[in-house]
């Protein structure tokens, strides 16, 4: 018996704007809406084959660096064209060191992600 | 141009042990090992077709609920079931309220996840 990963849920305060980023960045679409006992609303972004991310509403805001964060490989073109075409997207540079192949983006919410060069 | 999720990263302490759990709780194995420009050695933990689960050893200690967590779905047997099995490889329930269809748990390093009912 063991489990498999269903989803991989992010805390967020404003779902609408980070689910079009995360949408634009990883070519996912939302595909569902639902609302908990509590009312609150969840957004699944998903795309074929691929961990779905699921954005969830929260009342407490982001204090340190995340502890889990998404490792984003380009499925095509380089490493900088993607950075950039994400930042375009609304995400910033948070560190980008010679001696790590990865450079570390935070989302529209200051969630960290790093892009690696196409393996 | 998109990118791909390549890997979750999980921030550690004691990847050995952390591994063994997320490994016996998934069906993963590590798959590769290998050490970043600082000497930090870093864990793939690997199943087909699963998006791959990176340990990350780091010197901060958690201290907020994490703003990233996996959302888990037993592959076979019920809910509670796989919770207990879970406890039993070292996880903790952190809740389990019966308006939410999630128990809560946490690792063995106190990262919450969720276990769901098969759907």
């Amino acid at each position: 018996m063991t489990s498999r990963v269903l989803a991989i849920a992010l805390d967020c305060h404003d779902p609408e704007p980070l689910a079009r980023f995360w949408c634009a960045a990883l070519g996912y679409a939302v595909v569902k809406r639902w609302t908990d006992a509590h009312g609150v609303e969840y957004l699944e972004l998903a795309a074929d084959g691929e961990p779905m991310l699921l954005l969830q509403p929260v009342g407490e805001d982001k204090v340190v660096k995340n502890r889990m964060h998404l490792d984003l490989e380009p499925r095509t073109g380089g490493q900088r064209e993607e950075v950039e075409r994400l930042v375009g997207l609304g995400a910033r540079v948070v560190s980008d060191e010679p001696e790590f192949p990865w450079i570390v983006l935070a989302d529209p919410e200051g969630n960290e992600f790093c892009v690696l060069p196409r393996s």
